[in-house]
């Protein structure tokens, strides 16, 4: 089937830190239509086996895809780590994960060839975007640093203040002996604390820092894509966005509200998505 | 089927909390054999529905009741609101929450009525405290206070310093007003950080505050109720002690370690249990 500029954009992550994501790709791309669809009954994907993983995404994929999307964007890293193959067989559309468009710009940017990667946990252990970096180039000194506590502070609002720059303090301590002159910042929740970030890494870093996060460069690699792809909608007519989440718990809304930093205007929408092990993937419009 | 104090306990939680009710038990009941069973691949409970949670438990007990235990300890705040009842109709040795004996206490200590309820947000939601302790006496006062950041601060080893102080004092502040006498830690968490919530709270407050934990509340309890019904070990063997666990992702035995307070000597099993919606328990042994 043919793909036309018109449809919308479908956003996929294993909760609601993609939404920093498609903010991302509203300030750059307010025409295009999105819909977001959020797995918050499995969340998180960090803790399951990869199989499990990519069938989860191919589940969403399959969802988002019976809504006609033009492209997809896999907004989790544990998705973007295990899935993007799958679904890249299984669809017939543009998809992109959050992990090589960071490592491009990131490896772009550095002058010293040091690079560190603030991550989950689960991120980090992965060793995604370590292997992404050092295929892109086996010159570079990859400095891996899980945070653990950030996505909990995230969530729960603690952004700025004493506590999580004391947090982030504790986590880049080592960094300031090693210099990297970039710094990723894997987890699509982190660009919220962004500033608190810059700022300890300011206090702790004797040379400049460049911090690279996943929802600004991932969203101009879309805008880039789609426009080589002539996928861009014309017009300025504002975008039509809508989010599904597969489970809506008590307070959900206001969490998600402070990721994607405005209303929801109630477009919040509970589905179910098939746990199916199919492997073919068609739109049903 | 006859049951004899020679059988082992067994002990039941969603994830590694349930750790800290073990460990007081273990000091108050060092003898006993003791089986623990940590659901670490469905947690956490707190997101699921009450059906869910009661199939969960009843899963769970049915897998420790095959080890031949005397008695269960359901240590886990969701599965002692939704799954007592359940568990108590399915099976035929004692089975205690950790929510009763806590409430009982606290009930039995305040002078002035007034006790606030620390928990997670989904404790706080449930009311479960809140309600046992309306039903215990109408006159109390109950303040409830959610502190959803200091399950994820206990479980990465910040149990005390400044930022986990300063995190306490942030959800503790309202309560200086209130000037209760009684505060309970509902969550299994909470007792390791005791030590730093006693000196806010000594900070904050201009009268003494008691604080009472669900694991040396209920291993009181426990010991009590065993005692009562004949069921205690006799003799001074040291009691031997098995950990199993549904889900053993990279890095658990470490915090398991921390929750337990001392190594688990390489005693951690893997194990799948069943999700069977049988509502027969009964013993294979």
């Amino acid at each position: 089937m043919s793909t036309s500029s018109s449809q919308p954009i479908g956003i996929f992550d294993s909760g609601v830190g993609g939404l920093t994501v498609m903010k991302a790709l509203i300030e750059r791309l307010p025409g295009e239509d999105m819909i977001y669809l959020g797995d918050t009954a499995r969340v998180p994907y960090g803790n399951r086996g990869p199989d499990t993983v990519r069938r989860y995404a191919v589940n969403a994929a399959a969802m988002l895809r019976s809504h006609d999307i033009k492209a997809l964007v896999v907004a989790c890293n544990t998705a973007s780590t295990y899935a993007l193959d799958a679904l890249r067989d299984t669809l017939d559309i543009p998809v992109f994960g959050v992990i090589a468009p960071v490592a491009r710009e990131a490896a772009h940017l550095t002058k010293t060839n040091k690079i560190a990667v603030l991550g989950t946990r689960g991120t980090i252990q992965s060793d995604s975007y370590q292997q992404s970096l050092l295929n892109l180039s086996p010159d570079l000194n990859v400095y891996p640093v899980a945070c653990p506590l950030l996505v909990p502070l995230a969530e729960e609002g603690w952004t700025s203040g004493s506590v999580t720059e004391e947090v982030i303090e504790h986590y880049l301590a080592t960094l300031a002996q090693v210099q990297v002159d970039t710094m990723i910042l894997s987890y699509t929740h982190y660009p919220l604390m962004r500033e608190a970030i810059q700022t300890v890494v300011d206090r702790l870093s004797p040379q400049e820092v460049t911090l690279v996060d996943s929802a600004h460069t991932t969203s101009r690699a879309v805008e880039f894509a789609l426009g080589e792809s002539s996928l861009l909608r014309d017009g300025n007519a504002p975008g039509i966005h809508r989010f599904f989440l597969t489970d809506l718990p008590q307070g959900f809304v206001e969490t998600a509200e402070r990721f994607f930093g405005r209303s929801l205007d109630g477009a919040c929408e509970h589905i179910d998505i098939a746990d199916s092990t199919s492997s073919t993937i068609a739109p049903t419009g």
